[in-house]
């Protein structure tokens, strides 16, 4: 019993020590918390989808710092530090790389050769500067997608009006004319009806600054969209199939699994694995597709980065799409996908006004029993602007949606009505 | 189709300044960040508990700022601030109360008189300085369950040597000596089988310093747990009833929901509602209860704070204990506990040997399909330290505590052998 007792003393005064009385403790010395064994990742961007990711590695023990260009941004608010910088500039990305062992992005704007100057300084960056070139540009995406197989509308390049004009001659009206660069959420597109409308759009887009490009119009039953996770290795790992609802060119709504037949999906699922081995990508990237009337099914494009289709992946599926991504990058073997639930509906919350991003009725919201609410935190909010999103499962996806919207309804941003 | 455009360019031109150039965007400025509208909760600790209750928080858009002894603790990686002090060092406590909303702990160790002096400052603190006055001593917290009548062991102070005998010779042996204060995972109590061991008790456990008390000692069955999250308003919602196996006094696994018939269940929900009503609680807290023989249930202590045994909650449950937790501290109506799976398993990760606080072993748990790997990210470990926990989900407990156990059997913390 003595000797019992004497262990138990030994433990009550340590462990006392080391809760309460920060004299008598010698543990809580930082001497280690850069040791190399502490896994470190640097996120270039520090939106909410940085922020998500944040989240997901810091489960798993991991360090984040973030390079964005305002402290307040979103992934501040949970990443062990924040670097204030411009995502372009070289000096700070070197000062993020430096601090990190792996280097990853929150969107696809990065200049890939800025990137390739931060990869030949020794630095990991997941997904690779070539990885960015074959995807920030569309039309070398198209080309890409294509010469691997992969079915996207018809396109062409525009460096003049007479060959935006000549493709639409090819393709047949209405023709969409693209933006080659920063283009998202339908922004940078037009479409246009008429030799006369393209002439305007062109003017419009201004193709004369920016380099555009000109596809076929496609209509379509359905938008479809797909995360697909793909490790260092080139194992991949792929969720099921959504189904999205734009509103204005804006992601309004997912329901996963989408309804569809099950050779579309497996058609998509393998679509998605072949365009992530087609960029050699590494993390988690999300395809947007076409699922047109005659059943088949086209890449509208691919982001090389955790996608808002796959938001519902935190709650709905084993290992999140973010979880993922971390895993992947840190070299980790990758989680799997499969649902815990048979439907989940996500609905976007998006700024109603110009003022501050703090969300009215969010009491409201999360008086609906099994509604998901992320809130990102954004310091201002404007029309349209993403602020965070409520994800709901249940038995059907009608049910999940009823759920998912009737707490999406209660919350406003910006100035109530 | 002018006026489309018109408005589309305005967006892009001012989506891709806010994107891309900060030198065009005057939406960064963090003029609104401390806007009476954004909620913030400030944490009086900054331990493994505090870090999973701030990313609950911070998924609602809320901004943690945490207290703790050291810098480098768990959750300054996902706070918005860390702030270095003691935690019972009114001066801190007062720093930590004047920049957020709503104060809470991570711990039942702080003093109820600083507590209190945060609150005559005119400072929210959830719960309050006398709930934690009703918890700390825990004889003052038996007699508190005991007057709502409640069932708890048989007790007396032992303010002497010749009290412990006494109430020895009342309750029969063996009994169990026990600190009033500080206790805990079984640390700060002693078994005693004669009165010659109860004086070697009392010696060890140093009577005359610290006061202590006797109780009866309990052979059990099974021991129970279960969460409750208790509002400002008095509502609460109750957890699933979870069987906790503990290995030298140390929560070891959870068992979700326990294995118990249906009317013991009931009446363990009923004790959780009524224990925290008798104190006065708002927020998440734990109970710890002893099934015995008789099919009777004991309350062995409670624990004003979100609780080990609640892990599960995260994975398992609509609204996890950690986001019950701040919705009910916050003034938010309270999430569903009900579970999203039949069965969830939780296993400790508890430190092997002194050592730095990575895990060794982490890549091989990862691989185990379904096992949520959760890391603390102390910087130190050391045996019996918790270090992260795992958490599994099945179809019966069997499967997920194959699972659960699979993965944390992967992991250790300290040197290898």
């Amino acid at each position: 019993m003595g000797a019992t007792h004497r262990i138990e003393q030994t433990r009550i005064e340590t462990e006392i020590a080391e809760t309460m009385n920060p004299a008598v403790s010698g543990k809580t010395s930082n001497s280690n918390a850069t040791a190399p064994l502490v896994r470190t990742l640097g996120i270039i961007g520090g939106g909410q989808l940085a922020k998500m990711t944040a989240i997901a590695a810091a489960q798993l023990g991991c360090r984040i710092v973030v390079l964005e260009r305002s402290a307040d941004c979103p992934a501040a608010s949970v990443a062990a530090q924040t670097l204030v910088g411009d995502l372009n500039d070289l000096d700070a990305l070197l000062r993020l790389a430096g601090m990190v062992e792996v280097v990853t992005l929150e969107n696809e704007f990065v200049n890939p050769d800025v990137l390739a100057r931060v990869e030949q300084a020794g630095h990991a960056v997941w997904p690779t500067a070539s990885t960015m070139r074959l995807v920030q540009d569309k039309l070398i995406q198209k080309e890409t997608l294509l010469q691997a197989g992969l079915p996207v509308p018809r396109f062409a390049p525009a460096p003049t009006l007479e060959a935006a004009l000549a493709a639409a001659a090819q393709f047949g009206w209405p023709v969409v004319l693209k933006r080659r660069k920063l283009g998202y959420d339908g922004k940078g597109n037009a479409t246009a009806r008429s030799a006369a409308e393209l002439e305007s759009s062109w003017a419009y887009l201004d193709g004369l600054k920016n380099p555009l490009y000109v596809e076929e119009f496609c209509p379509f039953r359905t938008e479809l969209a797909v995360i697909v996770t793909r490790s260092r290795t080139g194992e991949a790992v792929v969720y099921p199939v959504t189904e999205t609802i734009n509103r204005n060119h804006i992601c309004n709504i997912t329901k996963t699994p989408a309804p569809v037949p099950r050779d579309t999906a497996q058609k998509v699922v393998e679509l998605a694995q072949r365009a992530a081995d087609a960029i050699n990508m590494v993390g988690s990237m999300g395809l947007e597709l076409f699922w047109r009337e005659d059943g088949t099914v086209l890449i509208n494009e691919i982001a090389p980065r955790v996608h808002n289709t796959g938001h519902y992946t935190i709650e709905a599926c084993e290992c999140s799409q973010f979880e993922n991504h971390v895993r992947a990058v840190l070299g980790w073997p990758l989680g799997s996908p499969a649902m815990r639930a048979p439907a989940a509906v996500m609905v976007n919350l998006l700024g109603h006004a110009e003022g501050i991003g703090t969300p009215f009725g969010l009491t409201q919201a999360l008086s609906v029993p099994g509604a998901h609410v992320h809130i990102y935190g954004k310091t201002r909010t404007s029309p349209g602007r993403k602020m965070g999103h409520v994800t709901a499962l249940g038995q059907t996806l009608d049910e999940a949606l009823a759920l998912a919207q009737r707490a999406a309804n209660c919350i406003r941003f910006g100035q109530p009505e």
